[in-house]
């Protein structure tokens, strides 16, 4: 998998100069801790939250740990969109029970059916200048809009709702220079789908990406929050876009052209890293089955059959995302051997579509049309069959996430979506004896506003009682770290995995994401089934991680399920940045190899010692892990700043939380 | 629970006069065996069949049992509409391997997608006049267009697929004449609810339903659709309508005036049982929660708070019935408290729901609009919270079936419906501050014929393979009928337990319909969760139920799966149609107590012994029953013809089937 990066720039962008490039004007409009200097840990302002039901839950359990009496942002919105199946009676419960808690701690509520929170947050909320915390890892699709808008773990976005600060590593910024317009049956997808062709899945770590460049006038702010949504398919930390007139034309359709602040990098900024991509040279591209790093051009892979065509998704959301499909099959058959899944990203974009005609058009090829939601992109519904090739529009095809264990999920943009629905082969777009398609959309769109349900007013909401069915579950118990480390290698993984194998979401795990013991269950089966059954023999143990330990989804319940099952220590080769964040809310340690090679001395089952463990996080930056079976002794780092030590050291954010409620004092942020 | 029958008429209805009504003019020109006196067995030349994916696969295995190279019929379609979820990948397996068979044995095939089963068949292949067999309990829906359409075990309908009559007892014809017209915010689901009203569930047993008088005007085919297909719940053999003026406008519209051929009762004609409704003295009623027979007026339970509105399914499938709802929604919004779920029946349907601008008006009032399919009313997502009420146009209400065990499922008309989706509460929509709907419906059906796959020529359907996943599993082993039957009484349960406690469907169970062994854990688990275990341990053993043992789906699996884990015989008070034949298919004995007052008698763990059961059977229609345990015997009823006498003997219908073909002689009706 190439992980080739851009051109590194030595110079910083301030570069003698002073000028700005947008991603530090909107870390130097937010910082409350810390410098701008690449490496460091800074603490930024939130001024808006997003919360989606597969999280949302433990957040509002958290909220009511920290005593909250209303939330401290400017606008926190709580999306029903992940888990719509409704398979029993669990998932209402929780529908409920969030609805409830949006009530009390005057929150926006987003019931099921009004559609994914990026794309609605975007419509709906997006401002440009604004930060933006989210407890799902593709929050960084509001970047599309000139915002710095950032996943995280669900504690920390608790945090930020109490008025907490965001703590990050200071990223690079890397700027990619567009140039050219894409060329007919080429669209944003295609070049999202270059990056990850040229740099991988661990391309963007520690880094934010800022598009700039003339290609910008291409690109719609719909298109952008295709490519700023799978910034996190990079592991970027941020994806940026100037807040310019494509963003007031999106804010001005709208009817929100009030919301609307110009936000454009200095003339002359720099970049820590620098790439220029010419759109007019982009043919369409597809990722190929396991990792949506694994990207090749579709003509290489045309011929294959397939079975099922998925288009939606909050990778590609827009109305132009589903419509241009529309026009593609307008008149046609979908192929018979093909389900044509249209999954809606929000109700008003549905709307759009059902109002223009290419609802009908759809129809009438044979499309199946669904709720607006996650769907089959977060594994609810949609598993294809064992061994048959599925092309989706999302932006993870990770093994397994599709419901099925040995799928073969294909990512590809709507245009090369629409020919293989047609052809039931993959399909290079270009290939079709068909023009491409001229859309004319809406100038205004269609308006959901009053079917999300506003904040009560603080009298009002204090009144409310939380609707806790037995299902909902409370906060695990989790105990401060030991004095002395001294744990089992329960198991040993290797580079890339993702939080769906950690802890899968799906049909079979998500109605237990509130019931912890249940969801334990599930910790690493897709990778080692007797995982949680060792787990559990073992008590405290570590796992042994590669390179980008955990990437993909910010679930905490990654953290959590295993925490619950004795994990106490990670070693890893390098981590993704939500879930090394998780690891530390939920009191787990998170070490690296100092010598990767030491990866390859450790096996399941080798004793890992750590004596006087706070000692050893208090004493710098190198911590000793001492193999005691194989009888070596390996250098590894912390990177921990004092507040992620503390958080490891007390077992985590919640026993803190729980302290300082014990003692009668609310976490500083929570006060009134 | 009221079950008072219409007024008994001991008059045949040929009285005389030779004047027929519209059932025996159906059976009589169908009639390949037995004699038209109701009791006795009769066999019907089946014109047409209809199976659904929650049956088919075991069909399809049954015809590739049989040895079947095309199937005899005119018309056989398959269709996918229950299992729509795809939870993992077994879903899109049974599709494969539907979709082959149907190319292999000359079946229609109707992919996911293109609605449920019973409107489709009603649009697409419905003709006055013919005969249908269906996997299907609401098969009987069909009726409407003046065919006599019934449902069947699986089992069955393939023997018919295969040019086998079907066999049935002879029932008495219930004549429902009918009056007036409805009054606003009354409609056909009404008529169906105040026939349950009157008679429960156990009304219509061994009765066809043959509505008529001038109040048949008033109601459109769809309207009759509705009311045909909660026949089932009275436990009727058929409803059956005249083929009059609104059917054939019904053929028009959906572009088959060709198909269309006047049945009509002849003037004077009779019926066994005659009833009357005045339609014009009808109100709005509701099942409540537990059993669509306890039916009450709508005013009388008003006021009770509703969290989710569901409309839709096969017991309200019209455009009438959805765009009635969009109407009375129409600028308004949706309780905050609710979700409004559409379900469209059809794909055509959804097509004009959404070209005439009704969908536009449901989205925008809240509500949450699903692909064509069963979904919720099967059990398949849509689950209600534990204790909350859900108002649903739906045909059964089943404690469990929802999918939550303690759900609180309403049975009601759309505009009901409606009226509880804007206030949130059980609301008499008499009572809303609304005009009653005015709809203007399009004179012509939206065709979604294309997207249903034609039978493919002969030459070319025996060249397909059929496509079986590990997923679809086989057909069981079953052993004949021992000499003695010396089996203790594993479960005891009451009056008309459904076949959804006997084998439950829904998200946790349906994706196992292919794998007995797995399925058979949730046999009786809803009654009893030590069933299975100890049924397993029993081996060969009995079950005791109360009056219309077996009512509700037609599903052969509530037979197979018991009869895996040992199930031999079942003692009952009385059975439901479709059940009864489905043991008998599966080598169970149903026995009838000739006394009610034995079934107190019996308790669980008792030993029931037959010795030379099958010369108790040959002779005669009583069977002694010794009750070791107790020192007692019971007469009991076995009401068995000499051909399901045969099948009970051989173990079943598979075996006989197996020995045909292990001996190369195919059954007789499956020669090519």
């Amino acid at each position: 998998m190439p992980h080739a990066t851009g051109e590194r720039n030595g110079t910083s962008e301030r570069n003698g100069t002073g000028a700005l490039n947008v991603a530090r004007k909107l870390i130097a409009s937010h910082l409350v801790d810390g410098e701008m200097a690449p490496g460091g840990e800074i603490a930024l302002r939130v001024d808006q939250t997003l919360t989606q039901d597969a999280t949302g839950t433990m957040v509002m359990l958290e909220l009511e740990a920290l005593g909250l009496d209303r939330v401290r942002t400017d606008v926190s919105v709580q999306y029903v969109d992940h888990n719509l199946l409704q398979a029993d009676e669990r998932n209402m419960a929780d529908h409920l029970f969030l609805r409830s808690a949006c009530r009390r701690y005057g929150l926006w509520y987003s019931g099921p059916g009004n559609g994914v929170s990026h794309p609605t947050h975007m419509q709906r909320f997006g401002v440009p200048g604004a930060t933006l915390a989210g407890s799902d890892s593709h929050t960084c699709a509001a970047g599309a809009l000139g915002m710095l808008a950032i996943g995280a773990g669900g504690l920390e976005t608790a945090m930020a709702m109490a008025g907490e600060p965001l703590h990050l590593t200071m990223p690079d910024v890397w700027g990619v220079r567009l140039t050219g317009a894409p060329p007919p049956w080429v669209s944003a997808k295609d070049v999202i789908l270059e990056m990850l062709r040229r740099h991988g899945v661990r391309g963007g770590v520690n880094r934010i990406i800022e598009y700039h460049g003339p290609g910008l006038a291409s690109l719609t702010a719909m298109d952008r929050h295709v490519i700023a949504n799978m910034g996190a398919e990079l592991g970027a930390t941020a994806t940026v876009f100037p807040a310019d007139g494509r963003v007031r034309e999106f804010l001005r359709a709208e009817g929100r052209a009030d919301d609307f602040a110009e936000l454009l990098a200095d003339p002359g900024a720099a970049y820590e890293v620098e790439e220029e991509i010419d759109l007019s040279a982009l043919e369409p591209l597809i990722a190929r089955p396991g990792s949506p790093g694994d990207v090749v051009p579709v003509r290489d892979v045309a011929g294959e059959e397939v079975h099922q065509v998925v288009i939606g998704s909050s990778a590609n959301p827009g109305l132009r995302d589903l419509a241009s499909v529309a026009a593609i099959v307008r008149g046609r058959r979908v192929h018979p051997g093909v389900s044509l899944d249209v999954n809606p990203a929000s109700r008003s974009i549905l709307l759009d579509l059902t109002r223009m005609g290419a609802a009908t058009d759809l129809l009438q090829a044979g499309a199946r049309i669904h709720q607006a939601g996650c769907l089959g992109c977060i594994g609810m519904g949609q598993a294809p069959a064992i061994g048959r090739n599925s092309l989706r529009t999302f932006p993870r095809n990770f093994r397994g996430r599709s419901g099925t264990e040995d799928d073969r999920v294909w990512l590809c943009s709507p245009e090369t979506a629409a020919a293989a629905a047609l052809t039931g082969v993959i399909t290079d777009p270009r290939d079709l004896p068909v023009d491409p398609p001229a859309l004319r959309l809406p100038g205004a769109a269609a308006s959901a506003a009053d079917l999300l349900e506003p904040p009560l007013p603080p009298d009002e909401a204090r009144r409310v009682e939380l609707e806790k069915a037995p299902s909902i579950g409370a906060l695990p118990e989790l105990d401060p770290l030991p004095d002395d480390l001294d744990v089992p290698v329960a198991i040993k993984v290797g580079d890339d995995v993702s939080t769906d194998e950690i802890l899968q979401a799906g049909a079979r795990a998500l109605p237990f994401r509130s019931d912890i013991a249940r969801l334990a269950d599930f910790a690493f089966v897709r990778i080692d089934e007797d995982y949680p059954e060792r787990a559990r023999a073992a008590g405290p143990h570590a796992v042994v991680g590669g390179r980008n330990y955990g990437q993909g989804s910010s679930r905490e319940h990654a953290a959590i399920a295993p925490r619950h099952l004795g994990l106490r220590l990670v070693l890893a080769c390098g981590y993704a940045r939500i879930h090394r964040q998780n690891l530390v809310n939920f009191g787990i340690l998170p070490l690296e190899f100092a010598d990767e090679a030491d990866y390859d001395r450790v096996e399941r089952g080798d004793a890992l010692k750590i004596p006087d463990v706070r000692g050893a996080l208090a004493s710098g930056g190198d911590v000793e892990v001492r193999n005691a079976t194989k009888g070596e002794t390996y250098r590894t780092r912390h990177r921990l700043s004092p507040r992620q030590r503390e958080l490891v050291a007390a077992g985590g954010q919640i026993p803190l939380l729980r302290g300082d409620r014990r003692s009668g004092s609310p976490a500083s942020g929570a006060r009134g």
